[in-house]
């Protein structure tokens, strides 16, 4: 039987992981709204952000409370640096999330997406899912093969950001500047996103290994 | 007297400050690249952001020894806690610096600025180098007061970011996308960089007060 010490440490875990499932539905509703003008699922985008900034709040108190109380050391002690570092990422990703939802309730009723730039946002859309669910996965599992996989699925968005700005940048772009910053930040956001799942199963590789990977 | 212990948590402030040294030369030099399509100026910022991710380094390892070894509690806890934190927002900021560095090479020869957006990038390099060293300020005096003051600092680069997408929806814009999604991603990494200045001075008020300001 785990003693109380070491529930806390799963429960650290188990509001990690339950933070990487609000940011993932986060950025699935706001590529939905982007790609639909659906307004009411960019406000539940927006709004629900509390949620994540909430479960950040309750784990940073849970790490002070332990560190203070426990003085853990060696893996136990990586646990709590690496889960506030993961805590700090996701907390972002859902600030992301907004930014993609707040993109498409300014320009509601129209879309902010062009039809030629569509299937690049949903792919953008769907590897960021596939990111920080995988980085959910790492974080339970403390897999660390499978977390170095997530570099793949970061090459894929980089590949897909850059096919964005070909895109705007292409001599038969028509919509003018306007969608063209829309697109740049959104772009941005996704990118950014992405890389912070990343980092998050890069801190379980640390968190297992002791070691950064490279 | 002081001891070896604080000696080492003294130690970690002093290279804090030399982090927000370091940022602050950085998107110094990295606007006037931008501002004067200065080659060898952009490629002493990208090249040189390899200290300040060396300089993290070493405070990781300080605060792991430290948290190993000496398991500290109270305001010595939210030392190291703040320290990786801030740590963390400042090499960020250095990447930050080196984004708008690399807009300037990929443009180079030509600026990638226009003339009439310059005073507004001018403005927001001078407030961005505000903002840092008035964080450098903060985290070695530990001032609450001036802690707080940033936001203000913030509130104007907010302003100027604003202003830059005016500018580039303006009716009378003549320079196309191109120039139109390098401003916006400019505008983003000096607005991203303030961002991240701001968190510095608010986890000084953190470190000081144990309370987040609201």
């Amino acid at each position: 039987m785990r003693d109380a010490y070491h529930e806390e440490l799963d429960s650290l875990t188990g509001k990690l992981v339950e933070m990487t499932r609000l940011v993932r539905s986060a950025i699935s509703r706001a590529t939905t709204a982007l790609l639909d003008a659906d307004l009411p699922l960019a406000e539940s985008v927006i709004s629900r952000d509390e949620e994540v900034n909430a479960l950040f709040a309750e784990i940073e108190t849970s790490i002070f409370d332990l560190m203070a109380r426990q003085q853990p050391v060696a893996v136990d002690l990586r646990m709590v640096i690496t889960a506030l570092r993961m805590g700090t990422d996701l907390e972002r990703m859902g600030d992301l999330a907004v930014h993609v939802a707040k993109v498409a309730r300014l320009r509601h009723p129209d879309s902010a997406i062009p039809p030629e730039i569509r299937s690049t946002i949903l792919e953008m859309g769907q590897i960021a899912e596939t990111l920080v669910t995988k980085a959910g996965s790492c974080v339970a599992s403390r897999d660390v093969d499978a977390a170095m996989e997530l570099d793949e699925d970061d090459d894929a968005m980089d590949r897909l950001h850059r096919r964005l700005f070909r895109n705007i940048l292409a001599k038969d772009w028509q919509h003018g500047v306007e969608p063209a910053i829309d697109i740049t930040l959104i772009g941005r956001y996704y990118e950014r996103y992405a890389d912070h799942a990343v980092r998050v199963a890069r801190d379980v590789v640390y968190l297992v290994t002791g070691a950064r990977p490279s």
